[in-house]
């Protein structure tokens, strides 16, 4: 019974107000993506693939997002993408990132209101890195930020470490 | 008191065994990464960059591991190394991955009953995607498995899914 009742005198037992472990697990299940999510780093349908890459770099992220003059999502860059197409022997400041990216419909998004196990379960069933959080707007969907396996992990340290629960 | 205490006739209250929100973060911070890390994909240090990176492909893995004739640790290489190198304008097929891997002493590490908790931490704060997990031999460290954010992301995906404490 320890830590789930104490005695009081004359009182009876109260409760501590601790939580059990399926209600924790509930409680991390329903976190959701809008509080953990990332600054989307995006590219020009237009770019280069050696824009690409740079800007990579210089973001310091693993996945970009292709994007049209609407902000509207169109295409999903990976590191893996954009190694492949740098040991393709083609010039990589003429070649269009419009031809290497994954294209809808086979990209995986999330929304801002999806729980962020949910979209964590995504990321290992599609073997990714990295998913674009959208919302839908009058042109498709707009690109409003990023949920990687990183934002995961980090969400989870952060609740092992300070005990939130 | 739901869910803690139940009434049985005459024998009063009795535990249920459920364990509190505390004890579940404890009970998940007691996991270890042997009973979670991956497969080590290795190169060996004479290896060129063009090998390495068709060997990230086949093997689909965003960090190779770099070792010597006795299977010990010399060194790390991530996609973004050789995404790197491989816009350096450099031959890739005589590049040595010697040259562009990271090294020892500035290689993250860990044990296999390091717990996944503090090798997540790690992750995060060292900004990277995997580390290997290591045994002391009498040449130096030698790899035996390798344990990254998908590891952990799938590690607490699973635990969510089972509810298994």
């Amino acid at each position: 019974m320890t830590g789930f009742l104490e005695a009081r005198p004359r009182v009876g037992y109260y409760y501590t107000g601790r939580t059990s472990g399926a209600q924790i697990i509930e409680k991390i299940k329903k976190l959701t993506v809008k509080d953990f999510q990332a600054i989307p780093v995006v590219v020009d349908r237009s770019s280069s693939v050696y824009d690409a890459i740079v800007t990579m770099f210089l973001e310091d992220v693993g996945t970009l997002f292709v994007v049209d003059q609407n902000s509207i999502l169109t295409g999903v860059l990976s590191r893996k993408d954009l190694l492949r197409a740098s040991i393709g022997n083609k010039d990589l400041h003429t070649l269009p990132v419009d031809i290497i990216m994954t294209r809808m419909p086979n990209i995986t998004i999330c929304y801002k209101d999806d729980t962020i196990h949910s979209v964590a379960k995504s990321l290992i069933e599609k073997q990714i890195d990295a998913v674009p959080v959208v919302r839908e707007s009058e042109h498709g969907l707009e690109v409003i930020g990023r949920f990687t396996k990183t934002n995961f992990t980090r969400a989870i340290v952060d609740i092992m470490n300070n005990d939130m629960f």
